[in-house]
């Protein structure tokens, strides 16, 4: 069956109605238009909250232990300053770390832009969800998808504990 | 004097003969024809444990504390299903982590295929003991070596505490 | 204002006075002449420590707790021998990981020499303190900030809470 996406923008500026989610639209948009290389998916939920370590948590649990969401991506607070703490949040909530999503995605975004650096996402995996961070910028949602699309619908099968997908190529 | 090698086969197939192991002898193959551009090398020891945390850690542990082995490889259990816990069972075992090998061995790895990303092998250094995760699949094992050949001297005697090798270039 | 940067040197030989600190006044130089493209620099202190974890965490403390310095690089302890202990000290210091930095220093270290995956260094923030590891080699630390250049001045920004800086594309 497909796979159930659920998307969090994590910002203190929308959250407070100080001004528009563009990049939860995007993620949205992106997540549709990958749908057939992702083995299908459906979005079952959205959602918007500040940058606040708990509230990220809630979510996160709510959507991986309750809902069982295939996958969770998340947009914003991944940078530097002090009001960023996605990864934090998230690194606390998974109970595997997938390194290799990390690394195509700083990979592929260092070719647009040298302030990718900056992104500190986390990626990893809580019983059956796998949960990745991404940047807030709009565009980098689009780029980030990019980069994981070659290998991201194996990781949902895997994730699922599908058995046919247990012994792929260099796993 | 040689280094000695330990190979861990991580495989509930294997473990419960359900299959045959063609990664641990690929592994045993790949060691002894980078011996001599790893200084010297001899196999120690292989062993065949399923996906089991505890079962994994147990022989890490009695590898390194009690047999002092020089390096121990590790093959499968590194995907996103739920049974594959080598990464968790490593970081637990290990007091130092060595990212610079994780980099070098996903690097090459996505040469060969996207699907390398959805290895999260781990590796670090427990006592004198270099322990590294590779994927079970039997080629990836070649392809790993491969791209820790040019450094991975250099990394087994710095753990052996070789004073000489204390401050090559960059480290 | 200006960034005001700390550099420390790990080194068993130089605190025991067994050997000069090559790296420390590569690192002045270094940064002083980087100082215009990381947004204006002032080196507040310099220090010499042994390769002790407590000793290590001392300094970083201080100079993020007490003294509010905006960056700190350590230079050296970053390798694979028993008394490399940079990054276990640093990792126990900070509150965030900054794992883009490590990617591109990395990156960039590879292409002047395969003994650069023999770095470990960490890099994360305390605090409003930036602290990144880099090797001790003094022309690995050219060719660290060299990596890390064309982002460092974003990151000091935010790091700082400049909320001009909050924004940018790619976080
Ligand atoms: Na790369």
């Amino acid at each position: 069956s497909e796979f159930k996406v659920a998307i969090l923008t994590v910002s203190d500026t929308v959250a407070t109605g100080l001004g528009p989610d563009r990049s939860g639209p995007r993620a949205v948009s992106v997540v549709n238009s990958s749908s057939e290389k992702l083995g299908g998916t459906i979005i079952v939920a959205t959602a918007v909250v500040p940058d606040d370590v708990q509230k990220i948590k809630d979510m996160l649990q709510k959507w991986s232990d309750i809902d069982k969401v295939d996958l969770i991506l998340t947009l914003g607070g991944t940078g530097f300053t002090p009001r960023d703490v996605t990864p934090e949040a998230t690194k606390s909530m998974i109970q595997k770390e997938t390194p290799g999503l990390l690394y195509v995605m700083m990979r592929e975004s260092l070719k647009v832009t040298p302030s990718a650096v900056l992104s500190r996402a986390a990626a990893g995996i809580r019983g059956s969800t796998l949960i990745i961070n991404m940047p807030g910028n709009p565009n980098a949602v689009a780029e980030c998808m990019e980069a994981l699309l070659p290998a991201l619908k194996h990781a949902l099968k895997q994730v699922r504990g599908d058995k046919r997908e247990k012994h792929p190529r260099h796993i």
